[in-house]
């Protein structure tokens, strides 16, 4: 076995046992987008108020999560993670409307593929 | 600008301006894969007639893409490629009649989930 295939380096969701799909949602000026990766942050950040805490559940590195938050306030006109930085115990994360309006469009698209991918590729074979 | 998103690095194709979406098909075993990568070197070894030829157009080296070749022939009970090593100038290799089936497969779903895609997203906001 050479090295592990792309799928297994992904985190992308499994659709149906025969496809694997991932999709990114991306910006208007094409350079930036929203994949799986960037919505489970988010999510992490809003169930744990926390980036640090979030990038840890994720085995992400503080940095690495900065980035991607980074990344993901200049998706659209407004920004998705609002960060209040300091204090005891470091500071505290939280979404915006803008952010959960991302997220939901992200999982209803990714729904709609699920269901979409599993009636069509029933038979498949390789 | 950190580093190059995962978008650019893939070779996936763009299915609306809004989004980019790749897919794998699974082998029953689920360790193995067929993607867009593997179609598109297989579709220039049906056209040349030859893996080095094919692997020079990718820019991939001849390497990479018989280990490519050889787990492309692992996917189903039956190869997709056949080579035949040797001769002057190199040998040559063909695909066999599961291996067409297996392209056919894949572009059709791709044609499918492009369509989609683009009557699903147009509404989304970032």
């Amino acid at each position: 076995m050479p090295k592990k295939s792309r799928r297994d380096r992904l985190p992308g969701d499994a659709y149906s046992p025969q496809v694997h799909a991932r999709f990114w949602l991306i910006s208007d000026d094409q350079h930036n987008y929203l994949g799986v990766g960037k919505v489970r942050l988010m999510e992490l950040i809003d169930e744990l108020g926390s980036i640090s805490q979030a990038a840890k559940t994720l085995n992400m590195s503080y940095k690495r999560a900065w980035t991607l938050i980074e990344e993901v306030n200049q998706l659209g006109p407004l920004p998705y993670v609002i960060k209040e930085v300091g204090g005891a115990g470091g500071g505290h994360a939280t979404l915006t409307g803008a952010g959960r309006s991302a997220i939901a469009q992200y999982r209803a698209l990714e729904r709609d593929l699920q269901a979409f991918v599993a009636q069509r590729t029933a038979a498949i074979t390789l």
